[in-house]
């Protein structure tokens, strides 16, 4: 392959690669850890933006827990994707500039969806052509949104093997590098920003809180003993839809490292549920079939280099029906007025389940990632045909 | 009529009434002011929620000018019904207190809409039985919504005369308070409150970026130089949408008393456009025909109260077309990821309407009041049968 790994010049340790798999996975070892992630969030300063954290006492009530929600569908790109994808670009300009080389000649990815618009998007920042590989078969209006960046679609087959063949002809015929959805560790790198982001949002609702020295966000004098009570943490829980898995590594390998109490839970669909298979069974087990699920950023399947750190630092998988998902989605838009996709209402039904009530008490304040807005208004069928009004 | 003015007391002056119209009205007088407002910002601190100001990059770019929006979206009860009516239901309550009375019976009104959701979640607040007259032909789930506060519904037939003979009956039998939804002096000083915020909003923006010495909200020690530079302001106008007209009467007596130069723009489907007509011929001229709009909040009509504010301090009127008002709502979904109710596309529909461009190019900076989110989910054919995709 000649493929580079974005960010792979940002690795530790350069160690053998799982056949197929992008650099940076390292058999048990993880391909991401907080370094990365904090260097991340250096790279990305200004150039994306700071979601807010906003919390819904209705819903709280009806989980029966403080409910938070990371706004990520307001999100350049309306996803939370821009954040690896534009890691992953920066790093191998960087890495380029170091090397006293030329940038990158271009960046490839196979995703009809939301990091096929992000790739596009950052490679248009950074002034460098974009390729994204694209089934036929996938909506006008998506490929719409990743040639409005500027790349360039690539048509393939709809299938897995059309996609990898299709990508790989383009890396070769381009020059360019691959930047997987997913797998890649700047990716993973990239979206684990959201975590420190949560993490200092959730701190400075306490700051303010802390009076009477009122503080903001960069003032720099705040008392010692006013410190010491920004330690108490807001939130105990994050919970983060998972499909190929990019951002709840990203989030796990920050979350663990800053606060291992804070628990860190997957929620997937019933219907596309191989990351609750491989914890499950203790090893990777991707989906059989194409899933179907209205949650169709998370079809995807989680892969060598997620696997590792979902075993090791992701607490539970909480798995939801696709009647769940629906009903948790159009409740944030009829009660938080919020426009999420379907795939952001997976960690919401995940929450409102009767299956998170057996969740320990303790767990207070949960903060539930709303990965996208990028809902398809031009079917919502599911909206209306939902059997009754979401209570 | 045994019904009293809510926030009568504050009147400054016992003014003929016209007949038929709430106390309050006064000619030529404004039947609201300034310290009115004022006096409602004090009442609803801490009781209603302080909304955001948003900025879009991509709905600026196609404005030509920078837009923000004040998101009433995000208000308690889902619209900014809830400044008026809890203002109103207040001041009835510290009326009575002064007096050394009982608090009102009961507050009634007649609306199926945002007033009412709006008055039965104040009347709850204050404990005071609420009734709510709605015609039988309302959908069902703006009923639900009413009775989720704990009001009571009371049916009419579909007409005008139904509703006031209906609510005139009730004041009667329940010895309650009437509380117009938009003709009534306290729930237009309620709504101007709106104005306050936008003006110390945008004013916050400024400090922010006013460095070195970054001050935030609570902090009062801004240095003189600093303040200084606080009073240029970062909006050039406001666009409110117009029904009765109690928005942006409270609206325009705020911001002409606080910034002259601020221009006010009313927005109106041009299927209800009474306002425009009203304005073009120098006096109050009703909707002859129930409107067909799909901005169900603005078919009524402005009134005795409002139409001499708007008359004397609102700017000029924009109208829009059904198909601008869709497509701008639309719009505003895709993104923005708001989920606003049609009728606040009607503002949105005029700052981006050719007729718009016209407006000086000193108006650089347009706040859009996006005044509610209460879309009706069950019936989104509008959404769909769009000719083209919003663009």
């Amino acid at each position: 392959m000649r493929a580079r790994s974005a960010g792979g010049a940002q690795r530790r340790a350069p160690a053998a690669l799982l056949p197929g798999a992008p650099r940076g996975a390292m058999g048990s070892a993880h391909c991401a850890a907080l370094p990365d992630v904090r260097a991340a969030a250096a790279r990305l300063r200004g150039r994306v933006r700071r979601t807010p954290v906003v919390a819904s006492g209705g819903l709280s009530r009806l989980a029966g827990r403080r409910l938070l929600f990371k706004c990520e569908l307001f999100q350049k790109t309306g996803s939370f994707k821009i954040r690896g994808a534009l890691n992953a670009v920066r790093s191998l300009v960087e890495e380029a500039q170091r090397a006293g080389a030329e940038p990158p000649r271009a960046v490839v990815t196979h995703s009809s969806g939301n990091h096929g618009q992000a790739l596009a998007c950052a490679a248009q920042a950074e002034g460098i052509p974009a390729y994204v590989v694209v089934p036929r078969t996938a909506p006008r209006c998506k490929k719409a949104a990743i040639q409005a960046y500027g790349a360039t679609l690539v048509p393939c087959e709809p299938s897995d093997e059309s996609r990898a063949e299709t990508a790989a002809r383009v890396v070769e015929e381009t020059g360019g590098v691959m930047v997987h959805p997913n797998q890649e560790p700047a990716v993973i790198a990239g979206q684990g920003t959201i975590a420190l982001e949560v993490l200092e949002q959730v701190r400075e609702t306490l700051r303010l809180r802390a009076g009477p020295g009122q503080q903001c966000k960069g003032i720099p004098a705040v008392p010692k003993t006013l410190r010491l009570s920004l330690q108490v943490p807001e939130v105990n829980a994050l919970v983060v839809p998972v499909g190929g898995g990019g951002m709840i590594a990203g989030i796990a390998v920050a979350v663990k490292a800053l606060r291992p109490d804070v628990k860190v839970f997957a929620a997937e669909p019933c219907n596309a549920d191989d990351c609750y298979q491989s914890k499950l069974r203790g090893e990777l087990t991707p989906n059989l079939h194409p899933p179907d699920t209205i949650a169709d950023a998370v079809k995807t399947s989680i892969g060598a280099n997620t696997w590792p750190i979902i075993r090791d630092l992701v607490d539970d998988v909480l798995t939801v029906s696709e009647q769940e998902i629906k009903q948790a989605t159009r409740l944030v838009w009829e009660r938080m007025k919020l426009l999420i996709e379907p795939t952001a209402g997976v960690g919401v039904a995940a929450v409102l389940s009767e299956r998170f009530q057996a969740v320990s008490r303790d767990v207070h304040n949960v903060c539930v990632v709303l990965c996208g807005g990028n809902a398809d208004l031009s079917s919502l069928t599911w909206l209306t045909d939902l059997p009754g009004k979401a209570e």
